[in-house]
């Protein structure tokens, strides 16, 4: 990940942006703030439990302050950090989808917008992989990054997308996610996915549009080919799936019972 | 890593950058091309032999030509790509620095400029994790990225630096060549190293000023950290120094002969 972005426009936009790899799970958490505000405002995208430590220590020594903690979906394969996060950094807000069902201090519905700082990002609906998958946009303005910035969380993987056998999936409606929620971006978009597992960073929409190997076929064939994954049973799912419901705060909660 | 980047000049780098992982060896590959010349010719710093595939498809999608495959040292812990990728792509130089004595279709000295398209790569000597190590630093001027790439192999990793106790190692020579070559370089340049263990995918001069455990510390120390790591024999080093010396070709050589 590139640490800042200038514009096209000739304004420079003042985000701070890490992408941070947690190898056990193959899962991408991102650090984005706004450097122009005297608070340095900053939010994680999909932390990990595992790697809280680590993360936290960055935003110390970059001066930022952590202000949100967000998850694209309930995460089948780590326990999410937010949980921890919170317990560590006071003041810290968890957010996740409404449609997602599960707990969190805030809630976000499509078109809300997240601010940290004078940046923002655009929540947009993508289930499919999961009933409650959201994709976080950069925003559209002078000020905003450009290009813009997609975090696709499962629903979109670079070549590939999340699995739709599980936590109310739906290959039907991963399809239209897709095609309505992000196809629909400008062809530079970044995409930047929750997971990878064969080194890729980044991606773009025009080249996801061009080169997925199932997302560029018709409805039909994209559904058959969902159908006939043959993928083992997640091993993280009965451990994580209920820890990610209530935040990755199963502990703390049991502890305080 | 983004896949482009605008200056702060107003005028937008015609860069294209992947950043690319491989996971065994924790290596992490770059691709540089420049979008705006016709052929938009391309390079790859440090690409791996088990990776070579996925690389050449990715310059493929992107429609690039790849011109060079260059390595920032004989690394040992990891087979590099070159001789595969020359001998599936024609044309293709292998660049390496004169001072590594390994083998190559080009080699670079302090100073020398790798050029493709109007973008090019700056040559500097930092010795000292090997003998021939070196960093190259994307250029200074108008139209060149901005803010500046520094590609540093193991000279200088975020928040670490390499081993000095092999292949003509020195702890004194990479606390200088780290000082002088790099921390010279503006404090927003973004370090890309050739490693990471713990998934930081890049940091910044200023950051590792301020907070490499190892080079913050004076000369001294810095030599004592280096001759107390207690590290373990490099289980690669017997395989991959030999193949690297001979740019990975090692199997290509023993079967013409
Ligand atoms: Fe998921
Ligand atoms: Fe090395």
């Amino acid at each position: 990940g590139a640490a800042s972005y200038g514009t096209s426009s000739g304004s420079v936009s003042k985000l701070i942006f890490r992408q941070l790899f947690e190898k056990e799970s193959s899962t991408y958490t991102y650090l984005l703030a706004d450097a122009s505000h005297p608070d340095k405002p900053a939010l994680l995208v999909d932390p990990v439990d595992k790697t809280v430590d680590r993360d936290l220590s960055l935003v110390k020594e970059l001066g930022l302050k952590l202000i949100y903690a967000i998850n694209t979906h309930v995460h089948a394969d780590h326990v999410t950090g937010t949980g921890l996060i919170k317990s560590k950094v006071p003041g810290v807000k968890s957010i996740i989808s409404k449609a997602s069902n599960a707990k969190a201090d805030l809630f976000v519905e499509p078109g809300d917008k997240i601010c940290f700082g004078d940046l923002f990002l655009e929540v947009r609906a993508t289930p499919g992989h999961t009933q409650g998958c959201v994709t976080y946009v950069t925003g559209d303005g002078p000020n905003q990054p450009q290009p813009r910035m997609a975090f696709t969380g499962d629903a979109l993987l670079i070549r590939g997308c999340g699995r739709t056998d599980f936590q109310g999936g739906s290959s039907e409606q991963l399809y239209k996610s897709v095609h309505s929620q992000i196809f629909s971006l400008p062809k530079d978009t970044l995409v930047y996915p929750a997971h990878d597992y064969k080194g890729f960073t980044v991606s773009t929409v025009g080249e996801e549009m061009q080169y997925n190997p199932r997302l560029t076929k018709d409805e039909e064939t994209f559904k058959n080919i969902m159908a006939n994954l043959n993928l083992s049973y997640p091993k993280m799912i009965d451990v994580a799936v209920p820890a990610n419901m209530v935040c990755g705060l199963q502990d703390v909660e049991s502890k305080a019972a």
